[in-house]
């Protein structure tokens, strides 16, 4: 007798057969487009000594976090993938090879308030290279041709890589001799967009006390918009101020220089001296991506240059830059915004083979054919109505069901029917093979989003 | 200053890039031959409630669980595949077609003592057929083929599928009047080929006050052996003394029978008497998996068919048949024991390009391409000496590094140099990918466990 209720802990993504298929394809896509720039997968453990993983504290995390004792241990889930990686370049140290490039795609954990769109168990998807004492700028210029061909990859093509460096920001505010403040009037720019110009001058001016010369002067640096060439030639005007300024200046422009190499399309790419990403951990360049039609779904990868991954745990100076894609969140907006390809393939089998017969050696034989050719292929055995067994087929999207009676057996043939078309026609099974190939690669031709 | 020395907690397994991706490579053959035999995809929550998973309750798995709280909510981290997809099934019951084939490859935990070889965090990859109501025998007999042409797909050779059916053994134990001792006298024949017959014996009639005629009659049983067919042919003198005996030999024959069919050899599959796994759960086949020259590591791929596996949610009988791998534990095995072929491609690029210009633009334009051609490539981008750049493609055992400097350029050319020959030729970029992807084509052919 059942006695408990089944359920998901909300929070938790669990997904149908279906849309799980249309997930790992997306995961599948990530690992072979990280890969390709030379990215080397890493897995380490959801549990971490709490110790480790909170080596930084602070509150957020504190509070969201999972913490537990097993035993003597106080012990944590990961809430990001970062801390882990940082953990493990610091332990392994001497047995890696800088510069480190890594990918991981990984189920983190916060016990967020629980509310639509927002998951407590998710996955991220992040790369990073982490450089030994130093690390070149032109590894910022690659991480944007990553982001679009992993994006366009999976079938985007309306969105934008946003790029600003910090050291202009910083070195900007510093010009201005606002060094102290430059955290508050980052987090009001932010607003420019929400608010207007007019109401971010005015809290500049009358709550953060800037003097209304200093105020006009971040409202026209933040107003400075155009084609990417546009924007550097603008902020060659701003020279001469200050070195960090310069320096952030110099690297901007050499991360756009290269991109055209790496293969990234203008359209694709936005230097936006708006963006700023959080307060402390960047010091370089930083990424923001957004979709151009749904501005609304915010950042869905963010991610910049920082200068010492792992100060907590190693006296070693590890800077590195790296990118994050929150995917499960991704996923889920997805859907909501109807962007999953419906049309992909989502079957659990290319074939179903049916037997028609009461020895079922001929129809074993076929599948174990078919699998040798590498078609997905499933044997239909239970004793079911014919019409039960095709809307078992229907059911599942199965593309190709191959039936095997008597008269085929005897010529050495069978029957394929392709149930998308209906057309049903009787082959040997090499050609039955050849067909049910050909017809599942045009199948899966098509991307996993659509726009 | 570092202030936490970084460590991974005892009991987790925390890979080097190189043995990862042997790893990566595993479960890549896993999730494609599954994927073969028509097995889609599951992913669901590493916490559940701890009420859910504990539905069935019991010894071991409450002391060996992680449950801890957050906020209001008694929660647990799985510890096994199982009980997940029992709720999964419940949940989903409506929604799903059946039979139901799934495969999942996920991180159990389980708080064990900590000792070498044992694991608190481990994958294991898992498939199950659900029936609704019923499940035909012949999927009892698609297993064993699961699992040939997993093991045989990773690379092994010399292991052996042994086959017994639970039915044979309850209906031997009740046509001798024994049904409640079942238990005991299992676990005693499980030790046969430890301390012998003798041993057995007296164990059965001192201990378990089994008589001195029943007792033999259960060492000649247990001693049935010889071919496949032997052992069947002997089975038949057993026949029309119990109803749940003869069953269990109709359907142990079945399994057989059907073996060839499904591409399985008679060397790598035995029926064996003395296979029992554990006690309660399984009702029908059982399976277990053993590695001919590794006797000591006991059965890396274990199951059977059980009646009810949802049970504890559900008022529908569930009955299934399903298989698992302990991941973690056979990838620790096989290193132990020198298995893990170590000429695999474990580099994280095929090619690394190094730029010998200070316009890096043409080497990442011909990164860019050896990219678009499939070559997982790197480009080296620090400011450092020659021979650290070279070492740096060693250590990583990189296969290829392409040079590019001021003469290959204005040739329209690169060097590739392969590095486990030695070689260097200057050839147009068209050259290098072809070079480069036949080179890593072949390379790739070995399978990652090697005997």
């Amino acid at each position: 007798m059942a006695s408990i209720k089944p359920r998901t802990l909300s929070g938790f993504m669990e997904l149908l057969p279906a849309p799980q298929l249309q997930m790992e394809r997306i995961m599948e896509t990530l690992r072979t487009t990280y890969a390709l720039y030379g990215f080397t997968p890493l897995d380490t453990p959801a549990i971490e000594s709490a110790e480790v993983l909170l080596a930084k504290g602070g509150g957020e995390t504190e509070k969201q976090i999972y913490r537990f004792t097993k035993g003597d241990s106080d012990l944590a889930l990961r809430f990001d993938l970062t801390v882990p990686l940082a953990k493990y370049v610091a332990l392994h140290y001497g047995e890696l090879s800088f510069p480190f490039r890594r990918y991981q795609i990984g189920k983190v954990y916060r016990g967020e308030r629980a509310q639509r769109g927002r998951f407590r168990e998710f996955y991220q998807a992040d790369i990073d290279i982490i450089g030994d004492g130093k690390l070149d700028i032109v590894n910022e210029a690659e991480i944007p041709s990553v982001i679009y061909k992993t994006f366009t990859a999976l079938g985007l093509r309306r969105f934008q890589i946003r790029v600003n460096n910090r050291k202009i920001l910083n070195g900007f505010y510093a010009s201005l001799g606002l060094s102290e403040q430059s955290g508050d009037i980052m987090r009001t720019a932010d607003k420019l967009e929400k608010i207007g110009a007019e109401n971010v001058r005015k809290i500049l001016v009358e709550d953060l006390a800037i003097g209304e010369e200093k105020a006009d002067a971040i409202l026209s640096f933040m107003a400075i918009s155009g084609t990417n060439d546009q924007v550097l030639a603008a902020l060659e005007g701003y020279r001469g101020q200050n070195e960090t300024l310069d320096q952030g200046i110099d690297e901007l422009a050499t991360v756009t220089k290269y991109l055209a190499d790496f293969g990234v399309p203008q359209e694709n790419f936005a230097v936006d001296l708006t963006i700023a990403r959080g307060l402390d951990y960047y010091t370089g360049t930083v990424y923001e991506t957004t979709l151009l039609d749904h501005p609304e779904i915010g950042s869905v990868c963010s991610g910049g240059r920082y200068d010492n991954l792992a100060e907590y745990y190693i006296d070693k100076q590890l800077p590195g830059v790296g990118i994050s894609i929150g995917l499960t969140r991704l996923f889920y907006v997805l859907g909501e915004q109807h962007m999953l390809n419906g049309d992909m393939n989502t079957a659990p089998a290319d074939a179903l083979v049916l037997p028609m017969t009461a020895d079922l050696s001929p129809a074993i034989r076929l599948a174990t054919e078919l699998r040798a050719q590498g078609i997905r292929t499933q044997l239909y055995f239970e004793q079911k109505k014919f019409k039960a067994k095709m809307s078992y087929a229907d059911k599942l999207a199965i593309p190709y069901t191959v039936f095997l009676g008597e008269d085929e057996i005897a010529q050495g043939k069978c029957s394929v029917k392709d149930l998308r078309t209906g057309v049903q026609e009787t082959v040997t099974p090499e050609e039955a093979a050849g067909k049910i190939k050909a017809g599942i690669e045009a199948l899966n031709q098509g991307k996993v989003i659509v726009e």
